[in-house]
């Protein structure tokens, strides 16, 4: 097999780093640990969730699924891990172990998860993990590293879109800042999920079939230097195929339009121009330029114009510009207004029309600073803050062990938050007559499932004293099978569907939770059995404290 | 060829995600534009540097040199690569580019570049790339995401061993917070090149040869309820073969001892000394334990000292405990006097230095504040602040054109600190008589080497009064030449190698330039011929204003 043929195979599968050696030391400890005092029957149960919403906001959203799906699909130590695995851990560990490590399977794992792209919120389980104990703990740490950041970027994304409208096309540029090579692709990947309309990782597009988007950098503009850096000059007409000369056309262009534009034509790059030309004759059908290598208004716009102009009379129209620097609010509109006043000024209505797209340093702040402006940019390329998120750059998703051996468990910690809920538990949403969700309920797995129409008591996990009566008109399960038996037991969405998901469940979430300044939590409450239940386990095991 | 043995093969080579495709589609946009507009032989130097050190630090780690070198010896389009790029752009593409695409190699390209693991600043080249503009251009992207995440990672963990003292050991914890699967591999990988002793991710340990560490998790602690859950209670002494009951002997010393810790033995978990005893008898010569499941002092320390001493009389030495939780500085100081205590106690001198190490939420701030406070840990597993970088998440590397066809380049920009400096340039770093590093500076490469004893006119870039005459003692010549005719021509330390340079390399610089807080800059500055060459260039480029 090549090497081509073997990267192709190996991300037709899965990334070939996710592995089950890609896993911390302590779970294999624990394994041997657990084999060597007879546990190999025992049974447990985990959750994997997380207890704050990243971002100071009050939602997440779920992903990463699919990918963890595939990790279980393909779960096998490998002879060569084995090997590694011997030659690092003490040579008192039993041989026997290593066999059976070898001999391990997910047969008898059943994963429960929510619906990739769902909104979620705190303590509500995104993946239910049951199983032999021993197995099931030596998938933590993978099935950790493919939610976390998945949902993370996710979720970033996501606010991005909120606070942009649905009318602004975002696009991903962040490759070059990402945290290695593939938290690059990761980014590309769940920055679609969360609502991007593309990226300009190509590796991305081929991968996962995402748009790719990508037009030029200042080094082409500053490739040249002057009219006589221009080789060809000259573009067929689209229709008729008639020759002509475009840099003639723009340049007559370039000196009849720096008078509305308050431009002095001896002030305007001619390495730009010829930099603009050559990319037109290259790109007729998609032509954008990036205007801010020199002066945006004096050369950048002046020159990109006279091209778009000339082009024009070639039969072909121009897609727009690029600002990538400079007060964006200030030129959009400056550059809004002069693609208007061409437009009347040569009655090319679609003149006025084109696209302005913004891409220095932007973050979600940067967007809402600029729709206070009121900007003229139709498209945002978001790099840095994006990809990184720079403002919480990882989501704390934990995995606990809830029951084990059809017993509950419980991690008693001195802050209460951090407290898991203990036991098999189903969670449910419940929504409203408007069709907004009300409140997510986690329950014991033996409840009966809240009824619409029917109370519903609905409690704090923590404080007694917090409790409401919830009637609900439509009543959502939020978790289903999707691992059993050695199989995936629910299709698997594609990544465009999963994108649609993450949409329509933002727009169950009422607009109070998701505003971008101080928004409203959304509640998670327990069932009032589930409230006993836990209350009185943790009474169970909490030592009477003794002060002296 | 199996999966396995691809995966394997892969990464023998290199990660598989890096291949040419892993970049911005502008890559390829301009290299269809530069090949349409006749600049096939066009020959163009780019500069690859940051312009701002990270984590408000005056120092930065150059990393990721072999995997830039690595991505250029397998440099080539595949035809599946072709396929998807001809589906992707406009149907107008001349059909000669994607053959010219496809036999494009890197054999006419020249990587200049600084010693992987080197202290390096603001403005120097990390690389110097030289070559025919298209193929430069088309390595732009990929380079920058393999020099960015590595360079930010190791210059992180350097800054945290730099707190930490040499004496401590470090260790990278971080996989399931880490930015996807592979950013976690990346980080296990850096993190140990700046100066961290091992990592908890057992596939960087199996590609990179890297010491992998851990224990358990709270959830073996929480699998056992109680003394009736221990299968296993015996152990054979080291020595003797004699056969010892483990949890006669660990109860034994729990009553013994348990007055002189101030603990009660029935406030102990005893679920918890039946998941520790379990764990000893797997790992007799590496026992470590999780203390802090239940309640520190009360429960944990006691069980553990209780499993340790019974194990002493089995022949082993326990290696110590780990803190996850509450706080570490007083909890350290008092395992630290219990175990000094007990040593004399039972007269078991090792006991007293047995390992604490100590895991929860740490970053450089933390490490700061428990060394004010005099804490007796004596390692930390640090995860989440060190492999996302929460400080500053991304590294700002550009790559910029400073030269064409022989023709210097310059990119003007409204902000001064964003020009780049134009032309082919050699970079120097002058030393003192004390052996510390004075200066790095930048020259034209026509200029003569700066001689050791002779006076050196240093200036800064862009500030005409700030000039200074240095004398070194010793010059070093900050590039080499990597890559040439196709070829590696400068061996490629190894990652142990790289690592020691990071320490070598911090030596030369004088701890004010390292110091956390408000650290002095160290100076870049260009010699007088490079001063005035840049000046008159920019005056060359820069239009008149006109204020109206």
């Amino acid at each position: 097999m090549s090497h081509d043929d073997c990267k192709a195979w190996c991300y037709s599968r899965q990334n070939p780093v996710v592995q089950p050696l890609l896993t911390d030391l302590y779970q294999i400890t624990m394994a041997y640990a657990y084999w060597k005092s007879g546990k190999i029957n025992d049974y447990a149960v985990f959750d994997l969730f997380f207890r704050k919403n990243p971002f100071q906001g009050e939602f997440t959203i779920f992903a990463g699924l699919e990918e963890c799906i595939k990790f279980l699909e393909r779960f096998q130590y490998s002879d060569s891990d084995i090997k590694y695995l011997k030659s690092t851990m003490p040579s008192s560990v039993d041989p026997g172990f290593f066999d059976y490590l070898k001999n391990i399977n997910v047969n008898n794992v059943t994963i429960y998860a929510m619906q990739e792209g769902s909104v979620t919120f705190p303590r509500i389980p995104l993946l239910r993990v049951e199983g032999p104990l021993i197995t099931v703990q030596l998938l933590e740490t993978t099935l950790l590293t493919l939610v976390n950041y998945a949902s993370l970027m996710a979720t970033n994304a996501a606010r991005y879109r909120m606070v942009a409208g649905k009318n602004i096309t975002l696009l991903e540029y962040g490759l070059r800042r990402a945290q290695g090579p593939d938290g690059g692709l990761s980014a590309s990947k769940y920055s679609y999920v969360g609502g991007f309309d593309g990226t300009s990782n190509v590796l991305a597009g081929k991968l996962f079939n995402i748009p790719v988007s990508g037009t030029h950098a200042h080094s082409y503009i500053t490739s040249f230097t002057s009219i006589d850096d221009l080789q060809a000059k000259t573009l067929a007409h689209k229709q008729t195929g008639e020759v002509y000369d475009l840099l003639e056309l723009a340049s007559k262009y370039r000196d009849a339009i720096a008078g509305d534009l308050g431009s002095i034509v001896s002030e305007a790059s001619s390495g730009e121009l010829a930099a603009l030309i050559s990319y037109a004759i290259a790109f007729p059908e998609r032509f954008t330029a990036l205007v801010d290598t020199y002066d945006t208004k004096r050369s950048g716009i002046l020159n990109f114009c006279a091209v778009a102009l000339a082009l024009n009379d070639v039969g072909y129209k121009a897609i727009g510009i690029r600002l990538d620097s400079g007060d964006l609010a200030y030129l959009s509109n400056a550059a809004r207004d002069i693609f208007e006043r061409l437009a009347i000024k040569y009655n090319i209505p679609w003149f006025a029309r084109m696209i302005i797209v913004a891409s220095n340093d932007i973050n979600e702040e940067t967007i809402i600073s600029l729709n206070e402006q009121s900007h003229k940019i139709n498209c945002f390329g978001i790099g840095t803050h994006l990809v990184t998120c720079q403002r919480q750059p990882a989501l704390g998703c934990v995995y606990k062990m809830v029951e084990i051996n059809g017993q509950p468990r419980i991690k008693l910690s001195q802050e209460v938050a951090k407290m898991n809920i203990p036991g098999k538990k189903n969670a449910y949403r419940l929504y409203g007559a408007d069709g907004y969700a009300l409140i997510d309920i986690l329950q014991r797995s033996t409840e009966e499932e809240p009824q619409v129409k029917q109370k519903v008591l609905c409690r704090h996990p923590f404080q007694e004293s917090k409790r409401a009566y919830v009637i609900p008109t439509r009543v959502e399960p939020l978790h289903k099978v999707y691992w059993k038996n050695g199989k995936v037991c629910e299709p698997l969405p594609t990544l465009t569907q999963i994108r649609d998901r993450v949409q329509e469940s933002l727009k169950t979430l009422r607009n109070d939770h998701k505003r971008n300044l101080n928004p409203t939590p959304y509640k998670v409450a327990v069932s009032d059995d589930l409230y006993n239940f836990i209350h009185d386990l943790w009474l169970q095991n909490a030592p009477i404290g003794e002060l002296s």
